[in-house]
């Protein structure tokens, strides 16, 4: 499997995100989706989700571009489990307490119309873990 | 959320892995799951996830114990995504090239019965990102 449709909704939900366009980046997620908005913190559904995506933006004084390295795509028929390396960067904040590359794990799940909609968004990954030891 | 049920599943799948109950095994699985037997080497669904279980514990004679330390858990609608520090003994087979302490990933769905099944079960979690780097 190529993953190529996943892969192109995870490209564009990264546009929309460095685009500060949070009406668009909502969308590339269920309704029912969590987001990891930092350790210990979380978000649910798209509304909340929009508004921490907002908020994660001024953080980085508006200047977050983030993109995906090399990815493993795991895929079980209308579920997804992705692995990436990513990289966020942030011009005009560079004492964010954050890491800069991390390897994120996302969940995807496959709507009724075939499109890929993220339903959790960890870009902490297993560091949660560690938080949690 | 405490996730009691869908730690009580866990918890019984290693039980089950443990006792060598290859049938109980492939229950607590979606029909279409994936399992990363090995990093590279993938078992699409409940009859060749069982027949991989059995081959795994054959690797490790026999004598595999399964345990999870701590985890994070986040849900998102019928949807979970599962951090566990997990152990992975083997008395009889010292020589494993495979680690016994992992950060596994697994993520779980819930059925239209609100049970919780494994749809992929990662147990080398972002290991497979540097093997893919």
């Amino acid at each position: 499997m190529n993953h190529q449709a996943l892969k192109q909704e995870i490209h564009a939900a990264d546009q929309a995100i460095n685009n500060k366009d949070f009406d668009a980046v909502a969308k590339f997620y269920t309704n029912e989706a969590t987001l990891v908005v930092r350790p210990g913190l979380l978000a649910y559904g798209r509304s909340d989700i929009k508004e921490a995506h907002k908020r994660i933006s001024e953080y980085f004084n508006g200047s977050l571009e983030v993109s995906q390295g090399g990815m493993v795509i795991i895929e079980a028929g209308n579920t997804a489990l992705v692995l990436a390396k990513t990289f966020v960067k942030s011009p005009e904040k560079l004492d964010s307490e954050y890491s800069t590359e991390r390897d994120a794990i996302y969940v995807y799940v496959k709507d009724d119309n075939g499109k890929w909609l993220c339903a959790i968004d960890n870009s902490y990954g297993v560091e949660l873990l560690q938080k949690n030891a």
